[in-house]
């Protein structure tokens, strides 16, 4: 199942601090069989959306979690064009 | 520049109601010299997000209000990985 996740608050992030925050997901994602595809930032209004494959929301925020960055929404997302 | 646009309230659309409005959108998105690359749906939560290249977010939202879906955020994703 894919995932479309959501981060608040992260105004004036930077291409630096988004992929040190994409490494530190990536680094740990398949101890829950998560995948994060891809990830879009707007340093402006702090938004932060990734996608990715996993097997449940609940996986995603543990990777999330653990590298340091709870997401504020999940949703799956099982149509996609 | 890519925007992230995200449509609410889509509770219960479809796979085929998707590619109809997908299809609306790119029917006419060169007029605004608009490209949507992606979109994903969650039909329970009723969230679609349009992933576009376009020259800006006011583009974005000419095409979708034309194919009768304007969106209600439009954000400039400036950072991708």
């Amino acid at each position: 199942m894919k995932f479309m996740d959501v981060h608040h608050g992260m105004q004036g992030i930077t291409a630096d601090q988004l992929r040190e925050a994409h490494d530190a997901d990536l680094a740990i994602q398949s101890e829950e069989r998560v995948t994060f595809e891809q990830a879009w930032a707007d340093p402006d209004s702090g938004l932060v959306y990734c996608l990715s494959d996993a097997p449940d929301a609940a996986a995603v925020q543990r990777i999330h979690q653990r590298a340091g960055h709870p997401a504020d929404e999940i949703h799956p997302v099982p149509l996609m064009i």
